[in-house]
């Protein structure tokens, strides 16, 4: 429904439709800004008749991404997760998540939650596939698989309890990034190097979709660090988009600009880009009253 | 590089970028009405290790979309190709193109080519267990495995010259519409039935990609009739889009509008898309100078 009323429909189910301009995804990802969307059309798939979860142990952000090309070969379009997670951001997970347990017997500096999804039955043997290789190549240094779905489940809990678990360790400053997913292992060396000399102690914990090149690059306060860390969120946030920009990358990947990262935008981004989006903004909504004051 | 000559940067190499309003999509497919594409960036992937194609006979599209349905699930992802190919399409290949064979050894009413792609070595596998069960559910009549490259290229060569090999037939009137994939079935037998009626003996030959609900839906001319039927393109067009339109479909899936649908375009798109499409023009090209006449 756009600001003047008028209904625009776009509940098309074709794959493929060549008459004229790509409305919809003017829409997606606008934040209300444009219109609001009042119905969507979704296309369902049979539930995967096999899921395989399996839980790695590695040196860098490097040897994972030579084990994402493993492993995109081997599930040759079944992969569908590929998380890394940093030794820090497991270890909030164990400590402060309840019920939580570590898959593996020993630590190690880096850790992925990969998961294998298919319509056949040969998720397992490809996930066995892919770790021999990597073992076989000197980049896995330990892994499990999941034997059942409780133990699954468990794998899975230690990732998503990992943003909550960085409450009791004090202030957290977020950043949803993405870059080039060749970039990723650039990004979180020159992020972390850059976070640490402007805030000696501040404990960064990346963790995130390495297979989308989107991590979720949060930094803890320094052990015993007061509140004013909060108060550097700002300057944080500056260092880290820089390396971001500097890599071409995206400030918001997920998440949006919404209200808070509304002020950086004209920054961050192509500044034709911008001009088009104000353009487009006063042309649907000369008046400002689709949710107003976000984005632009 | 837009019409005033400001040149919009959306090169971008992310999986994941929100910020702001998707620019690109919009320029994609505009057929050049809005800018001119000057730079576009690439994503390679290595090339599959196995690829096997498969030509099976069978009664009708609507067993078809049923091979499709067991093909998608057994392939997990490497499907890459499912054409639907009429008997008369076929006919006319192996009757006007150049050392063109049957790769059956009797003749059905529909046929089916299908290749999978993977970066693993069971694509062969995969598309033997497709076929057994299409058998076992009485699908597939008959069915071969190409068995090496030169039997693949002939499968292909069949599908390649089914354009050209409906000239020496006389007049073809073409239509590249889209419908739902379900609808598919349902389109050719009363689009068939329709174009049957309003000229007597004309022979439809519809072909196309069954995997993105997208046929090639041409119509040769009666045996022997001579060349008023051409003349009789837009009475066909306007029967044909009506079933299309009434079963959510588009009148252009792959081709685009340019000058020979422009007219058309109104009476079949939404009636607010198509004032948004104008608002954009106007906005991003408002002497109408970027290819001026096609589209709108």
């Amino acid at each position: 429904v756009l600001a003047d009323g008028r209904i625009l429909n776009l509940l098309s189910k074709l794959k493929k439709d060549n008459t004229g301009y790509d409305l919809r995804n003017l829409f997606i990802g606008a934040e209300g800004t444009l219109g609001i969307i009042t119905a969507a059309t979704l296309k369902l798939f049979p539930k995967p008749r096999a899921v395989e979860t399996g839980y790695v142990g590695l040196k860098s952000p490097a040897q994972a991404l030579r084990l994402l090309s493993i492993a995109q070969n081997e599930a040759a379009g079944s992969l569908t997760s590929f998380e890394l997670l940093s030794d820090l951001a497991v270890d909030f997970s164990i400590r402060h998540g309840i019920d939580i347990r570590d898959p593996l017997t020993t630590k190690h500096p880096w850790y992925v939650l990969m998961e294998l999804s298919s319509s056949r039955d040969d998720a397992r043997d490809a996930l066995e596939q892919i770790l021999a290789q990597g073992m076989e190549q000197g980049i896995v240094d330990d892994a499990v698989i999941a034997a059942n779905l409780s133990q699954r489940a468990a794998f899975w809990k230690l990732r998503d309890e990992m943003s909550a678990a960085q409450k009791p360790e004090g202030g957290s400053i977020k950043h949803d990034i993405s870059v080039p997913v060749a970039a990723v292992p650039a990004f979180i060396e020159q992020a972390n190097e850059a976070v640490v000399k402007l805030i000696p102690g501040s404990r960064p914990v990346p963790f995130g979709h390495l297979g989308d090149g989107n991590i979720h690059y949060n930094v803890s306060q320094p052990i015993g660090g007061n509140e004013d860390f909060l108060a550097r969120w700002h300057e944080v946030n500056e260092v880290v988009f820089a390396i971001v920009l500097q890599l071409g990358g995206s400030i918001s990947a997920e998440h949006g600009i919404g209200v808070l990262k509304r002020d950086e935008l004209p920054g961050v981004k192509d500044k034709v880009a911008i001009e088009l989006m104000r353009s487009i903004k006063a042309m649907l909504d000369p008046q400002g009253i689709m949710n107003p004051g976000k984005v632009l």
